[in-house]
């Protein structure tokens, strides 16, 4: 019976725990950390905003001197932005510009719109008054710390750093950031009729694409890739390549993936060349994809995933890319939702299917080539992946699906 | 009247369209063009499968040889994988892998699940046979060309780069690609009260997190950033700035965007610098971001941000972003879902409100923080921008938003 697509995602999420562990830290400066992930917890080395100040252009006050009526006040020297404003004193109003400080005294902000007159006066004039309606204390005014208190926790190990999280680091006067070494993979292709791109292709040989769709998907990830090229179909020479790997020195990855060799033919290298190590190969209830191996070699974490290029990029899309995301903290999750098949779909019974599609603007998805495995040009039109579950057999056109948008 | 949403995001589009016309080629390794926009079209240099070949591990017949009820075929030499198949024998049945091209005078795979044995005999056994099934023509079997025909469009101009386009172009035999030159932008923060991180910070200042928020969100929608540090209150100063970056030397950038000095403040710097430039300062009923700059400076493209640091983020999200999307390719467009609110929500009436929000799995979104633009560690806790139109001023828990996820 084969296992089901949440409990092999299960099993990659557990054979990928103990790897953040072995990972030291490295400090960034900030935009290198973009897309990266948080080593410590980050605590606030000051609060925001450093010091209460106006949310708008107006006349900062004194509330309880503006009576229900309204008030004339006179007009005290303007709150100049970035210097520490002067008190203010009773029956003043100041000038004050949005994120200037409150001046010591002054309790509230009363918009320019609302003065009369509703402009600024000349700093030249002497004497000049404005007519201001009542404001309640606090109107207007960014407490300081009301966004976040000094040695609070600001941002937590793990974190992702994406542009807000990087912006407000630089808002707390920080200039590097301690981040998580990434995890380093291994990727081998494998198959005595793969050939490099650039390489002449003979009769019967195809030109990699799972070596380039898989480490741009894992760079993408936040993975560092070490690129192994191709191994043909002797399995020694594809444990040569991984034991190049898997010792103690700077060479060692944090795990291995290699496509093509799980499935059931007669010569399935990685299979073979796995025949000593507690890896186990199993049919995945799943299509494409079906065919996966998962353990260690040598004690390194081990993927296998089947070799078409599209089962090649489910395998990644549905089982380790959100184990990196549970366990590793990045990439940000595939966001999800729901579309309206613009055609009717049939799926194998007690098998998962994900399909490429284009998520149209109007809420429906269209399929990019058939359920083929091979079909890479149609995976390179879709912006989605599409799901039907194990138990649907068909689907009419206008069912809801779940889609992962790529 | 202030400008519509929809009305300024095409005044950014306008504003950009002359730019890609103005940048020029770079070819670069495939890997390196991740994330990048193809520059030309592209047309297939050979066809995708290259060959027919096996969509299963099984046999390769001749289906006149199997009548209705099936017959027992003798085995021929296996087809190797990655190399020329010899012509199949009538009578014969050829074992195939997934992949391996099928031999001349076959036309359709019968499946190992199928035969009788189920298992592939032998290579040293002479005089094997295999009961056999019968199979439709061109059953199991990928077409030459099904996926991709030599000659025709592969990718046009334009596309985004992502693993599956850069996994065709592997499996099309390439390792390099022509994309266009990055568009490249001058970023500037303006403000007497802004300081670099790093720096004292003094009564009255805060730390730029502009800049930092700014680059790394343009970093990732794949512009070139050119830094210009904080331009203090003086219009000579941020005009000075400018200028080295406007002239037709190597320092030209194909846009300008500023943070601050566009509201209706006494000492709007940016405003100041434009007088007289083809700039117009403009309310856009959008909150935050409201006050917009948008014009040409020297001849550049140029945009002026409001000052605060969550008003900078959604005028990037809003208008740039797109326009990018739109005029140049690149990057994709944020995914859009509707999540139905956690809490009720109250919204200015006239202005799209767009507040950050965190979208949990049960498909609600909760807000994060309150509408005020200064609070950029509650940024830093959202995973996407809730929007409430302009003419909806109330909304109760439950109620579905169009949420766009960061």
């Amino acid at each position: 019976m084969p296992r089901s697509v949440a409990a092999h995602h299960q099993a990659v999420v557990e054979l990928l725990t103990g790897v953040p562990a072995n990972k030291g830290h490295l400090t960034l400066p900030l935009l290198e950390a973009l897309g990266k992930v948080l080593a410590v917890d980050l605590y606030a080395p000051l609060s925001l905003p450093p010091f209460a100040n106006s949310q708008m252009d107006g006349f900062a006050v004194r509330s309880a001197d503006i009576p229900d009526g309204g008030a004339e006040l006179r007009v005290a020297e303007p709150v100049p932005a970035g210097a520490a404003a002067p008190a203010l004193k009773p029956g003043f109003a100041a000038p004050i510009m949005t994120g200037a400080m409150i001046p010591e005294g002054a309790d509230a902000v009363v918009p320019i719109e609302k003065a009369i007159p509703n402009t600024f006066p000349d700093p030249a004039v002497k004497d000049a008054v404005v007519e201001l309606p009542p404001a309640a204390p606090g109107t207007y005014i960014r407490e300081r710390g009301s966004d976040i208190g000094k040695g609070t926790l600001a941002l937590a190990a793990g974190t992702l750093m994406g542009p807000a999280q990087l912006g407000l680091m630089a808002a707390l006067g920080l200039t590097t950031v301690d981040i998580r070494q990434p995890c380093r993979v291994l990727l081998v292709t494998t198959g005595d009729e793969v050939v490099e791109p650039g390489q002449d292709l003979t009769s019967g040989k195809i030109f990699d694409s799972n070596g380039t769709l898989l480490e741009a998907s894992m760079r993408q990830a936040g993975l560092e890739v070490v690129r192994a090229g191709i191994s043909d179909d002797r399995p020694a020479a594809l444990l040569a390549v991984l034991r190049r790997h898997t010792g103690t020195g700077a060479d060692r990855v944090d795990l291995i993936v290699t496509t093509g060799g799980v499935s059931k033919g007669a010569y399935e290298v990685v299979k073979q060349a796995m025949a000593d190590q507690p890896v186990e190969f199993l049919p995945v209830a799943m299509q494409p994809g079906g065919p996966q191996g998962l353990g260690t070699f040598d004690g390194v974490p081990f993927l296998g995933f089947p070799g078409n290029p599209v089962s090649c990029l489910i395998s990644f899309e549905m089982f380790l890319r959100p184990a990196l995301t549970q366990v590793l903290g990045t990439p940000a999750p595939r966001p999800v939702l729901r579309a309206r098949l613009s055609e009717p779909l049939t799926s194998p019974e007690g098998k998962h299917q994900v399909r490429r599609g284009t998520v149209e603007s109007n809420g429906t998805v269209r399929m990019e080539g058939g359920a083929g495995s091979h079909l890479v040009h149609a995976l390179a039109r879709a912006n989605s992946l599409v799901h039907v579950p194990g138990d649907v057999t068909e689907l009419a056109e206008g069912d809801e699906v779940e889609v992962w948008m790529l």
